[in-house]
């Protein structure tokens, strides 16, 4: 049943790693729309930045023309300790679905912060560390990015201020263990430690928190530093869809070598950072007319940005005090209900994957997690991986994929990405085995409370 | 500071992946002592073995002469989905140590069992599998084996009966979880299923369980089951160790690839699985005057079977109903203090590797436990995995080996094993981290009553 050309794992040598991340926004014939200033609501320009982030990374989040960005060594050298990531033929799956088709997979989860975020939190700690700050602040939702970014600032000799979305820090207590391995220092979110925190407990006092509400508490300590720390994203920005390009690249160089290209690409889509890494060179190629590759974002029905979310500007933020960005948003104020995948519960979408859905290039789906886990137990029975209940995402999306190959018959190739592993969720994987996994999924009169919190600006009349 | 001629990483190419193991007793001058009846004492056959093992595990059990064994193409295809495992070269650990030794690392966690344990688990299945059966029964300390276990007959299709160390089963409520994905069946050991249990827990009710009593419990289950089942044992015995070997062997050649050959072979030691399996193409070598590296094996202070235990025939579990054999032991009655590094909690050691260290082919050195997750805490931000405690062991033997040629200035190199990962031993990190994790040591007269429990044999005259 092995096609014998194919190994069922090409890991690149480590020469053939690519030494540039790509931006995708150089291959868009239109860019984003601009950030605006929440006070002025005049675009900003790169020099606004630096108050939040450190000098080199407002460049990369402004610059949309550079098409390949040079990875500074020290990031590399790092990389070259847990990349180049398999891509893997999931023989074992097609098998078990009876599918003509044949699925691959990127795998990410192989380092401590088990999944692909720590791509993005090396370079912004590199980064920082350059520009001579003492620390970072961030949020951590599901907390894989905060575990990446206390690796990667441990490494780099920084401070790691991580503000822990309240429902994760109390269901998850390991991962919090594993930040304070890596010497990171986590509060959940809201807090009392800063303003907007107590603002926000004044407001909600049993809120179990959100992404929107730990961004604007991470911002906030970093502004009020003295110059200190800048502040860092682990998704949604420019910037970080630049450094998780190195997934989308290695995807395609390996891909190469096997003679195969994608019909289809799958990615978990929660702010958007796995799955702009993951689609950009394929993306690039559609945009550019050399392919055209289906390219399929897959989020969960509880936050379901993409597939019931506006096209608008609105705050990164549930405290109001990021600049605004245009991209489909459920409102900052829209606080999922504690879904298990914490990794997907953001508000907004990367403004660049908004852009490319809004235009046609790129198909969304949600689903409701008890298919998501139902596909994640049998992904973990054949193929020798736990995965995250993010990454389960892609999972359903490619094996429903391949299911209907299996009523076409069609052999198409079906590549998805595997963004980590869930040894730390494992409560929800209990609660899907004793069936006791509710769904959820807003209704109406819920998402339009969440748009009411859109801004009320001239650029979102009409919405 | 890194040698660009040697990556990071190496990934052997999948069709350079063993497909034998090699049988380390093939080279040995001496075969390690039979296993005797516990009833008669005489040496046991094959065919004695058949109601406990499957009829081709209780083959290699006994067989010492066949040098290299096939790995069945099924057990190929299930190692072509995790394996081969890389070998790395710890360049960041190297710097951070400031040693002019080159250290490199065999790192078999890149599976959901998160150890090395899969590797015997699929051919263990596999076998029964092949025989008709419906199901095999076992025990687990950390669970990492019980993880495996289950990983392996979910994919064949046996049911897994699971006994778990009751220390273990409390302390880590995820463990238990990630084997039910796997249709894992667990039970806490000892337990009220078994007639040994009972007699247990009437003896100890207070016990926090031990291996040995989980395999009393474990065996009985197999042989009671009507001949449906068979038992299955993660470590110890002479065709786990066979199985492992595919850990050696790929190092051996990934070492060869690079021009590179071990001075100092380093692995953890509870049962001896990894530690056999690791060395088996070195030590071979040794054996037959090709090369002289050293070998050393690290145990925990808490359970010192090779440093401080005595070479004796005695039971392998705690409810004395397995054969005898000839081992290191600390005595089957030997319960160690809850110790976190449940993994290396066995009270005895593999027959193969207790004849060699007793013979003077190999090392040991024994650790309390903060020093050992002193090095895993080292280890793991610098080198971006989180180790097992068990495998930590490993680590620390390593670094103190670095640290000598530091001294010395002699630029040795170092290999060890790194055969899993921590992330369901956060408890145990949680502990150090907050200082209150405590060292044990048994004392003289604690171990006397162990050996105390020794069988009174002719064998064991003059002890």
């Amino acid at each position: 049943m092995t096609d014998k050309k194919i190994p069922h794992r090409l890991y690149l040598p480590e020469e053939q790693m690519p030494k540039q991340w790509f931006n995708l926004r150089s291959a868009m014939p239109e860019q984003p729309d601009p950030l605006l200033a929440p006070d002025t609501l005049r675009p900003l320009e790169e020099k606004d930045l630096y108050p939040i982030f450190c000098q080199e990374l407002a460049h990369q989040e402004m610059d949309g023309a550079t098409a390949y960005v040079d990875i500074p060594e020290p990031v590399q050298e790092v990389y070259r300790m847990y990349r180049p990531s398999p891509l893997i033929r999931a023989y074992s799956l097609e098998r078990a679905l009876g599918t003509p088709a044949k699925i691959y997979y990127k795998f990410e989860g192989n380092n401590t912060s088990g999944s692909h975020k720590l791509n993005s939190a090396v370079a912004q700690a590199y980064y920082a560390k350059k520009q001579g700050l003492t620390g970072v602040t961030t949020e951590t939702g599901a907390g894989q990015w905060g575990t990446a970014l206390s690796e990667a600032c441990s490494y780099f000799g920084l401070s790691c201020d991580v503000y822990m979305v309240k429902c994760s820090y109390e269901q998850k207590p390991f991962r919090k263990a594993v930040m304070q391995v890596f010497d990171g220092r986590v509060t959940a979110s809201p807090s009392r430690a800063t303003t907007v925190g107590r603002k926000i407990l004044e407001q909600t006092p049993d809120t179990t928190g959100s992404l929107g509400c730990a961004i604007s508490e991470a911002v906030e300590a970093a502004v009020t530093s003295g110059g200190a720390k800048r502040y860092v994203l682990g998704s949604v920005l420019n910037q970080v869809l630049l450094h998780q390009s190195i997934i989308g690249l290695e995807t395609q160089l390996a891909m190469e070598q096997l003679g195969e290209y994608p019909d289809i690409v799958v990615g978990c889509a929660g702010g958007g950072s796995n799955l702009g890494g993951l689609i950009a060179p394929f993306m690039a190629d559609k945009l550019q007319g050399k392919n055209n590759p289906r390219i399929v974002a897959v989020e969960p029905a509880s936050c379901p940005s993409l597939t019931r979310g506006k096209y608008a500007y609105d705050f990164c933020d549930t405290g109001r005090v990021t600049p605004l960005a245009r991209m489909y948003t459920l409102g900052s104020s829209f606080i999922p209900a504690a879904n298990h995948a914490g990794g997907l519960r953001y508000h907004g979408m990367s403004p660049i994957l908004s852009k490319l859905y809004h235009e046609g290039y790129m198909e969304a789906v949600a689903y409701e997690q008890s298919k998501v886990f139902e596909a994640a137990v049998l992904f973990a029975k054949q193929e020798t991986i736990l995965p995250a209940p993010e990454s389960a995402h892609a999972i359903r999306g490619a094996i429903d994929e391949a299911l209907k190959c299996r009523e076409s018959g069609e052999e198409k190739t079906i590549l998805f990405g595997l963004t980590g592993t869930g040894y730390f969720d494992m409560t929800a994987y209990e609660s899907f085995l004793a069936g006791t996994m509710t769904d959820y999924m807003p209704t109406d009169e819920e998402l339009q409370k969440g748009f009411d919190s859109l801004p009320d600006i001239p650029q979102n009349q009409g919405l």
